[in-house]
């Protein structure tokens, strides 16, 4: 989110700018877009700009919400824990998020299965499942694996579930799975995706696509009411039009990924810190002295120190702190190669 | 909003892609366009960039609620008509919006009072007075004048509401009442402003400006529960940082406003269509046979009907229909009497 | 309101102190009086108790809304005018109330159908109609007859709206029309009733009535939510089994119907007062001088002045006001005749 | 719950159900048990009755919140596990609940302490900390002592958090640590109170108290929004009067603690169970297979399995279950002990 829009992206809104077009949504622009993004996931999908990640996530949980509905999710999911209760507020406080454990970012199976089986769903006390939301990549650099997404995506079959997957940083986790749209979503069970491309070189284009189109016509009047209707919506359009061009969305993940999987090498190779774990996407979190981050920081890098996440183990020393860095399609192989000089 | 952004607009935004800036609204160019809005209010504000009008209008109300909270505006207000229950949704249903008659967009302000009055503050039954709001300029190209502002802010004093400005088109009814931003909204009684300005030359730049601090440490996080905080905040603020450069949004209003003044010039000059009201602002109403409007499309000219607002005095023949015509800084004199012409 | 309990609804209530039964509405009794419901609405129906008429009514919107809902109802009912908000908030900020004009506390059909046919379903700029409310009897002792009834929902059948009647005052309008509770209702297009005993003999007893079964499963939930399952449910379950057996209900609302009717003709015949309009149910309304009211004040005579319902044709001297009297199963002749006697 | 209403409670709303009085809680005896409130509390209070512990405890939650708002409970809190979610929901989705972890029912403080230390007041995404609701009794019949309340009461004054406790079983708690409700309270940093009748020999009695005034004028708005005020107040103000006369509530209390040790002992006794944690108050939670639960629920004892909590060091074996004994004033000597023959 430090880095701006890619040149092709910004390139495009400029073009854009000028010339009159249809308000809200209807413009050619829109539809264009609209169209891309069928052929992108392969079938009919209903697609909606959202002005933030937030607004698709908080959106997307409203669409599969019930009275009484509860949603499960990881527990560092970005919902829970930094969305400042947006999901439940901007459901009319229809829904509660419900975390589950899990190492690294990833919910674990068993421990999902068991948080929804807690719920009898003949009692009106408890509430009741109606979503679940997985997160890919993670908020910690790693992605669901297609046979866990079908897994998910089979208890959510059999429990009558809406299986949403929170893909903020969707291309980063298809081009770490070497997987197609399509095969990420809705041929492993998921329903709706919340599609960012804010992270990944655009400047503010997020969207909700929906695989049931049933579920289109209360999510227009729901977007509406939730003040995320955009009026000059072609704006949102011009963004995506550039970044499905020419395959740039993948172009920039696999760089950002590539330049992670540098990253990771350097700290394989260093004396004076060492990889948390292995990355799979575009963010890599490394062990180091406080010590050390300071004196980086001083010669100009710039990263921030990380909390934990439940069920890491690996054993942080008194002075040692865990470290969060991301990689983009602005990041280059000189400025990883530099940082890994500097760190020695 | 058929318009696209103003090339100075476009252009800054282009410039501010490159390069990294902190997120969330921390970035240095975030900081000066809060400062610019200092000066031009000529005192302390707080600024909070936002995705729409709407949200910009619900957040307000938001801010100005507490349990049982009624707010008042005009019967045409965007706020009841048009924003598919905005400011009652993202209130978290506190807030409910009652409609105040008045010619011509305008509240009429013994009825205003005569509505503020009718709620007795020492019973719950029917809640209470909280806020107030005026479009300025409103949705039929009027204005209130600043004694009338003035009245209003005075009432709101006495009954202890909040007095929110409506400013979708707030910089064409500056320039049309050729006052200052100071002495159009806070020093007449002004609390909060919705301040647009992508109506008037940018793609998507929206904000809620708030002259009583206080309230700036709750609106942060009613913001970003509301889905509003926008990560790569600095595109909003680039144009901001256009549009009020060298005056560019007091030139694109006296612009539009100057359109619309020659194009009620030529409605007046018609044998085959008529004036509804005076325009004060970038928006003309006229009166016209519906054959008339098929004709003038047909030869490329696009304008739409429009539900005659309440105490319209205008007869309308059988025949005969309301339409609106919005002028904009992209609106030209050609345009114009090229439509004059067509017209006849 | 100002009437306690009806022994017999008390004494059931005593009886029912003693002994274990199943919580939250799944004891013998709550069962019977579910059963009893059925019987009386001549199908079989979904029966939901609450503990206020504005918790019926607002969970009977929510049922009925889904995203940007506007609900019709008229200006004076209780939903807009006496419930502080209920029905916006409790349904999570989903419903908007919009108020319909007519005569003397019925909404006129022509003005709700103009309402009503004022939304385009097509866009979602404005909302969309999803629900009626008629009150019956209404908020100024009128009731609405069965052709009325019908005519409204033919029109909710045509738009696909969920016709919901407010019966605060069911008893009072059936044995007024002399209807049986199936005429009054489902055959007649109603699909949700807020059944209220309270005002009629009971302490606190009302219910929400389902039609539609399918509505059933998360009316449970937003019950629950809304914070309105009694653990102790038999308690209203007591009231309604006295408050059905032997026809109390029917007999108390004829009761405090004929003491309507009973002072009515005091005013007919009173050269101090006149009837406003005629009462159809247990509410009468007089204007007279504030000084009378004042000398009957004094008298003991406990009413107050209303204001004025929209469309009220009595002419109001400058001195004169209207009056409210509700009558009840505890007003007895003796009451109205020495008020009679009183007014001159 | 599923004993009736104690006979000088019956016996107090049948007397009360005959006569006039005011209505909305401005009766004699609504201001009668008010005053009484006062007393037993030894300060000015502000009481609402609401008809729910649901509505109380979400009620008190709203009183609490600010946007972004977080509040802590215990895990097993009725709050966040048996109220279908209406502590959001009722907040219009402002309050998200946030689980602590401790032993048997009771929140540990450390921590509590390291759950509100996760929040970073300087930043909007996490949330902000806003409440603490602690459940006394807890929801597994053990008691927070008074050191424990005042330990978090000092927490809650150094991070501005209101403290709240949930006082469903306040009676019981209260003679289980032989305090006077003011030491409980707000002599231990407790803020609001729900004061909870029902479950200890009221048909449907629940108060919300609160110790800061100012915060009640919202509190009535926000109570009749909700729809949670009665119109025939004083059946509410008559269980109260009834429950507070010559200490009724607390004989109430201690004769179902004292049931509780009864049965405790029986279990300590007992070949064939074994209690699971000493009871404080007035629920028993032993060990047992399920073959003697279904050999003592044929012999007609009704009891239920209970989901073990958290941190719950009993041993159960593969055929062991754990059960709950609720007690209340209707418990017998002869109703223990006839059970404990039973038990064996």
């Amino acid at each position: 989110n430090w880095a701006g829009a890619h040149p092709r992206v910004a390139a495009r809104m400029a073009e854009a700018s000028s010339g009159y077009a249809a308000a809200y949504g209807s413009s050619d622009l829109d539809k264009k877009v609209e169209l891309r993004f069928a052929e992108i996931f392969e079938r009919e999908v209903a697609v909606f700009f959202v002005a933030t990640g937030t607004a698709a996530n908080s959106l997307a949980m409203t669409s599969a919400s019930r009275p009484g509905a509860v949603a499960f999710c990881h527990r560092d999911a970005h919902m829970v824990a930094d969305e400042c209760g947006a999901p439940e507020y901007l459901s009319g406080g229809t829904v509660r998020m419900l975390p589950v454990d899990g190492p690294i970012g990833r919910m674990d199976l068993g421990a999902l299965r068991q948080s929804v089986a807690r719920f009898n769903p003949g009692s009106v006390h408890g509430g009741r499942p109606t979503a679940v939301s997985i997160t890919q990549a993670t908020e910690v650099g790693t992605v669901y694996h297609l046979d866990e997404i079908a897994e998910i995506g089979d208890l959510c079959r059999e429990k009558s579930l809406t299986l949403h997957m929170d893909g903020a940083r969707f291309a980063n986790a298809l081009t770490s799975l070497d997987a197609s749209p399509a095969e990420m979503t809705w041929k492993r069970g998921v329903d709706i995706v919340s599609f960012g491309g804010t992270k990944n070189g655009c400047w503010c284009a997020e969207a909700v696509i929906l695989f049931d189109l049933d579920r289109a016509k209360d999510f227009g009047f729901a977007r509406k009411r939730a003040a995320q209707l955009f009026s000059k919506s072609r704006f949102i359009a011009a963004q995506f039009d550039a970044y499905f061009e020419d395959g740039l969305w993948l172009d920039s993940a696999r760089h950002a990924n590539a330049m992670s999987t540098r990253l990771a090498r350097a700290f394989g190779a260093s004396n004076r810190a060492r990889l948390a774990w292995e990355p799979e996407a575009n963010e890599v979190f490394a062990i180091m002295a406080r010590i050390d981050h300071a004196r980086l920081s001083e010669a100009g890098a710039r990263f921030y120190e990380w909390q934990p996440p439940l069920g890491f183990g690996g054993e942080l020393g008194p002075d040692d702190r865990l470290y969060r860095f991301v990689t983009s399609f602005a990041t280059t192989t000189e400025d990883v190669d530099r940082f890994a000089d500097l760190l020695g």
